[in-house]
């Protein structure tokens, strides 16, 4: 057995089920011993951050990691983006990135890089594989290094000659980590704040996030009249009817600031404390409330949901949370606005939808749209690199055969990774791709305004428009194997967005939505 | 005058030109700031890897770099395999790296990452901007880092409140390093290595492959009877009808093994001793001829052209180069084939092309079909990171907005950087895109063979399989704004090319090339 087959059987041991690739001639034996371990299968996409993205999206959904396949150190670093993002998701991913023979890497061919160095700013696990003999055990360690909690991206490097080189072992999977638990005294401590008749706030991140958490959360927010909150950028969020409604922190520090008026004690349930996405003149970065105090009660590592239950049977004996009875907006009607969109949405969201969330300016009105649609997940922009939508659409369509995906999609966010598409058709992927096509990076548009750089030279404005030429999402589509449609009303849209949950396989829907601004 | 005018400014003062750019919040005030100096264009890439890799074909072509500007970390992972090309070829490029404001970072907002281990990975030059007072050198020095021969990606990290800060001062520019001139002792110990009597090759590389060089090489070789070769990945190699047509040695080891055999003095003239791109089980990775002695007339940072100069002033004097006579292929008819596509370029190729060649295997031929075609320059994938030949066609076209440029583009490598085709036809460039679909990436069938992996497997041959679905780039071309048709037949090939170069602007000819292998 060579490493490659080794490491395969033993990572599929370990329940790898998947891997993500996008492989070149160094891992041309892990490829070859995909057909000797039928437990895993390889999904090609057509660029790293596709491939990454995927394993994102798969791993916050199937909640075990999947694993990828690069190509060298630039392999990994078009992956870059998308692991930032799966890094502050906290996602499993087992990150295979192939390197040169160990013999060879002396002689700086073309292709030769760092690749430690782009690993190790991902702050998870690296390990270089040196033996066909260990690789089996190395890709245990990495399994139960991605899945460790909180979860992280845990990067093997492998060598092509320890690929392709005899005396493999298969390895035993590793017991899988736990989360501790939080000590009765924090449990304690944060029931007398509670208690003390000051204005708290609930904010709640990672596990927190999920119906327990939710559930937890809404009943001790009720019996301790608190606030609560759930981080501005969720990995996955459960929501919709018969789940407590709980509003994310908002995007600007100004809605965040407004969100968190006031509150004296400021109570971390699995998210970090605030603070601003970015800096802006003259303004704080730290968004906790001045005067307030911050207490942790689960860090993202911890046993956040035990810990939750243990507070609310604290403080909220026998109160009952705040669940969201099911109610769907008027179907709107006419031209599309950036108002009226989310409710054609509202309207036609299907049971158990996962949502992979990147409508950036256009998607501000969705929450609301859609707070009482059937129950479904949202996956959200954790790390900030753009172009993380498809791709996690379409590795969460993988996790979730049998549950329809929904990407909502700005224009701009979509150029970056709009080869998932053709991987989502290869796979016949339940997946309905809605672009906010308002050819505008509008956010920077809004951003540059608030940064206080002067929005008025036509060199600047150009490079936030993206007009000229406006893009056709629908031919761009159809041109990787993924009908399309395009269109400007309500009607359209709700009779498209319709077909495409209901017919089998992917589909995009290219919605011309006026910019906000 | 704020950080960011006084950077532009003193960039622009130094020659920089063109900003590529794919800015976000944090670069607000760079973007700005282009209004204020209007000696520098902005250039908008929707993609990372679009702008470095625009940058790359600028420099290559101008012969001067241009500035990119990028968004944190991420956005410089997104482009760090363009830049490892760049990095490969020499190019002088200004690497405009935007970052958190220096107070923000410690709050490891969502997009914080570490940004110094990607750009040191690049061994060029890196530097963090620590205040608006000093912006303005910080940039001057970048300038004179990426100048320096033998040429660098030098990257400076600009935080954003050393851009919005006040107090910029703008730098005066830096004297322009020269090439070290080789030592008379050097140039004597290679002419009697050439006098010897004992085979002898020449390998050149980096400014050799300019028509000075080739001249200078074709006249030595003639004189000394040696062979001569150009590096298998030239930066910038000039060719075509008067010039010599020397041979570049092959990607693959056993045809550059060949290409070699029997040498004793294998003189380097801006060339690397030739390595194999890969390793391969069993097989040598050093690919210099058993025995033979290794001479570097220059490296690549010498005066090279000086040293074929004066080595041709030693050994050739009065001995001619062997100049490409004008001559194209006949017209071939029928289904196009790997063999006859370049055939139809060779008959159209036009005047002071330039070509951007990312062809892979479906170009073998192109060198014989072109060789005696008008003069031209060709672009080659010169660190293996594939996704390199639209934005190198981008970046060029706009720095030689006279010349035509023909991007030889295979499909699966064309899906790294598709996005190209946009800032195509937002700049109107006059490029001929010509898509080698073949539905595969037969680079990878080849190498699976080479290296031993068995190739017998479904699931190994579906990841290097791109026919299902089978992508249409006329549509995803047109859904860019690039006027694009699909071609099956040499006439129609040979219609579409004729039409693509007549006529201003982009275009994409999706020509269904079946595959090698």
């Amino acid at each position: 057995m060579n490493g490659a087959q080794s490491l395969i059987r033993s990572l599929a041991g370990a329940g790898v089920e998947l891997c993500f690739a996008n492989p070149g001639t160094s891992e041309m034996h892990f490829v070859a011993a995909l057909d000797d371990v039928p437990e895993m299968r390889g999904v090609l996409g057509l660029f790293e951050g596709v491939v990454a993205g995927a394993a994102d999206g798969y791993g916050r959904i199937a909640e075990k990691p999947a694993a990828t396949l690069l190509h060298l150190g630039p392999g990994l670093g078009n992956a870059m983006a998308s692991l930032h993002n799966a890094r502050r998701a906290y996602t499993p991913i087992v990150n295979v990135v192939g390197d040169h023979a160990t013999h060879h890497k002396q002689y700086d061919a073309p292709l030769e890089s760092d690749i430690e160095p782009l690993a190790e700013s991902l702050r998870g696990w690296v390990r270089r594989c040196n033996s066909a003999a260990e690789l089996g055990a190395d890709g245990v360690a990495a399994v139960a290094a991605a899945t460790d909690p909180p979860g992280r991206v845990a990067t093997l490097i492998l060598p092509a000659d320890v690929s392709w080189g005899d005396g493999g072992q298969i390895a035993e999977p590793a017991p899988a980590g736990s989360r501790d638990p939080v000590a009765v005294a924090t449990i304690g401590s944060v029931a007398d704040a509670l208690r003390s008749g000051e204005p708290a706030a609930l904010l709640l991140g990672g596990p927190a996030c999920r119906e327990a958490g939710l559930l937890a959360a809404s009943a001790i927010a009720n019996a301790a009249g608190a606030k609560v909150f759930v981080e501005t950028f969720p990995a996955r969020l459960e929501r919709g009817a018969g789940l407590p409604a709980i509003e994310r922190l908002g995007y600007f520090a100004e809605q965040a600031t407004a969100q968190l008026e006031g509150v004296r004690h400021l109570i971390l349930a699995g998210a970090r404390s605030p603070v601003s996405f970015f800096a802006y003149p003259g303004k704080p970065s730290d968004l906790t409330p001045e005067g307030a105090q911050v207490h942790t009660l689960a860090d993202r590592a911890q046993d956040v949901i035990g810990a939750l239950a243990d507070l609310a049977e604290e403080v909220a004996a026998g109160t009952e949370p705040t669940l969201t009875p099911a109610s769907r907006p008027a179907m709107p009607s006419g031209e599309l606005t950036p108002q009226n969109w989310a409710d054609v949405l509202g309207v036609l969201l299907p049971e158990q939808a996962i949502i992979s969330d990147e409508s950036n300016t256009s998607g501000t009105l969705v929450p609301i749209a859609t707070a009482g649609a059937p129950r479904h997940d949202v996956l959200a922009l954790t790390g900030g690199a753009i172009g993380q939508g498809m791709p996690v659409a379409t590795g969460a369509a993988i996790a979730a055969p049998g549950r329809p995906v929904i990407n909502l999609q700005s224009d701009g966010s979509a150029m970056y990774t709009i080869s998932s598409l053709w991987t989502q058709a290869r796979e016949n992927s339940d997946i309905t791709t809605i672009i906010l096509n308002n050819s505008a990076y509008a956010i920077l548009r809004l951003e540059m305004q608030r940064v206080g750089a002067e929005l008025g030279g036509p060199a600047a404005r150009a490079l936030l428009d993206l007009s000229a030429p406006q893009m056709d999402f629908a031919k761009i589509a159809e041109g990787m194997g993924v009908p399309a449609s395009r269109v400007r009303t309500c009607e359209e849209f709700a009779q498209r967005l319709q077909r495409a949950i209901e017919e089998p396989g992917p589909h995009l829907i290219d919605a011309l939505v006026p910019s906000l601004i």
